[in-house]
């Protein structure tokens, strides 16, 4: 069978950032050489500059492209109301991404937050793109009737963002073991209110 | 006049963490040297090690005690309610701590939300302060009726630190002109919910 160029550099490309995954999740991304990535994939050091340029634009790739393929997922979620439950839903699969590589995550918390051009640039995107799903399916709910015609769902979708990234560094710290519940126990109180008119349903 | 050998040594110190924010925010902290401190502190490079150790140590130690006299500034503002007026009080009062200086500000977000111990305890414990201030004036608005007594106080003032850090990364990163008022617009929905029954005041 044959194989194409194209395909061969495509493979080696995957190889590699799986290789780099692997190596940066295992032994910290400081710790991990070039030389490392190129003996896990087998191929050599050049091969891997060839690809990449250097070992950060190769971890902002291994992130970036990870991170992409997870939220993805999430994003296109079969929809089944109420609100909230979709939401929890989509917290659930980016989160546990997160939690199959937990050193990894917390490099990449750190680099996607502080990236330098062009990366910083395509993080953004990524946590935009996020925003942008919770304003729709707050849309769709506020049709529902669910949320009041009188929200502002830019508000509602940025408040999501800042649970997420909230539940997230504090599970990177160490201080939390379920991220998503608690952006979950987190958005509850949002629709729900705090004032003293704002009594729950029991 | 006798100065005691502590006051003189306290001076230099205070003088050299003064050099070190000047030279941070003006140059970027990888771009800063201890010598460039030592020479707008007016002392010797070897006195800058003196005191502190290493560079890094010196940024932390520059960051932590210039935060925490605006945390305890904003910390001890006499109390006016209504709730969500003493919050906003107490948000402006430490952003513009950072907004003072910009960039030594992205400097202190990055590395106080991934710095290594001792310096990774203070700096929650900082922010473990800030959540003490904010459940315990959350207390005090439900003991005067305006906060729900089914109401967590801990996960309000949890939402609450999640909208300042949120608003803060988006500031570092160039995203919002306006910290200190998105944490205002975020908190007020919070209170109010976002339900069909959660109908605003107007």
């Amino acid at each position: 069978m044959a194989v194409s160029r194209d395909e061969q550099k495509r493979a080696t490309r995957e190889a590699i950032l799986e290789a780099a995954r692997q190596c940066f999740d295992a032994e910290g991304y400081e710790q991990t050489s070039v030389r490392d990535i190129a003996s896990v994939a087998a191929v050599s050091a050049g091969s891997v500059i060839h690809h990449f340029g250097s070992k950060r634009e190769l971890l902002y790739a291994a992130l970036f492209e990870d991170l992409e393929a997870s939220m993805r997922e999430a994003l296109v979620l079969p929809k089944s109301p109420p609100f909230g439950a979709e939401l929890d839903a989509m917290t659930r699969i980016i989160f546990s991404y997160y939690q199959r590589r937990p050193r990894l995550s917390r490099v990449l918390l750190k680099e996607s937050l502080f990236a330098e051009e062009p990366w910083a640039s395509r993080f953004r995107e990524q946590t935009a793109r996020l925003h942008g799903a919770v304003e729709a399916m707050a849309e769709r709910a506020k049709q529902r009737g669910e949320v009041s015609r009188e929200v502002d769902v830019r508000v509602l979708a940025m408040s999501y963002v800042s649970f997420y990234y909230f539940a997230l560094l504090a599970w990177a710290q160490g201080g939390h073991e379920e991220p998503a519940r608690l952006v979950s126990v987190q958005m509850a109180q949002h629709m729900r209110g705090t004032g003293p008119a704002n009594v729950s349903g029991g």
